[in-house]
């Protein structure tokens, strides 16, 4: 079976997002209100080759934790879609 | 109304991508088979108050217009969730 994986990687709670406070500053004077909380993460897409819906998320949750996030500062978030 | 919102921010097809080329080209040395198509975006993640969702919505894309990507290498989708 193919899967269409969207992984986001997102900084943690508390780690600072120097990105994101850039963002929250300059939208306000570009006329841009009412925006708050800007966090600026990953997104990283792929397909995925499998036997199941199971074994294809255990894979990439694996990929997350040894190769595509520092589980230190970031968490991840995975989601698949099988293909037809 | 408050909206939680995501931008995704991707690379354009055609448009050189070496964070996913490098990622797609480590995985198998790391022992993880049947991946391909990696391609790396921005995923920003923020709040906007709006009197609508249709409002809000035409206030992210002009956002993203203006300021969050480069029209001329990326692409960009917003998803709206309505918070209670």
């Amino acid at each position: 079976m193919r899967f269409d994986v969207l992984v986001e990687v997102s900084p943690r709670e508390g780690v600072a997002d120097p990105q994101g406070q850039t963002i929250e500053r300059s939208l306000p004077a570009l006329g841009f209100g009412g925006v708050a909380g800007v966090r600026v993460g990953k997104a990283i897409r792929f397909e995925v080759t499998s036997e199941s819906e199971d074994a294809a998320r255990a894979e990439v949750e694996d990929m997350c934790a040894r190769f595509l996030t520092n589980p230190v500062i970031e968490d991840s978030s995975v989601s698949l879609t099988a293909r037809p």
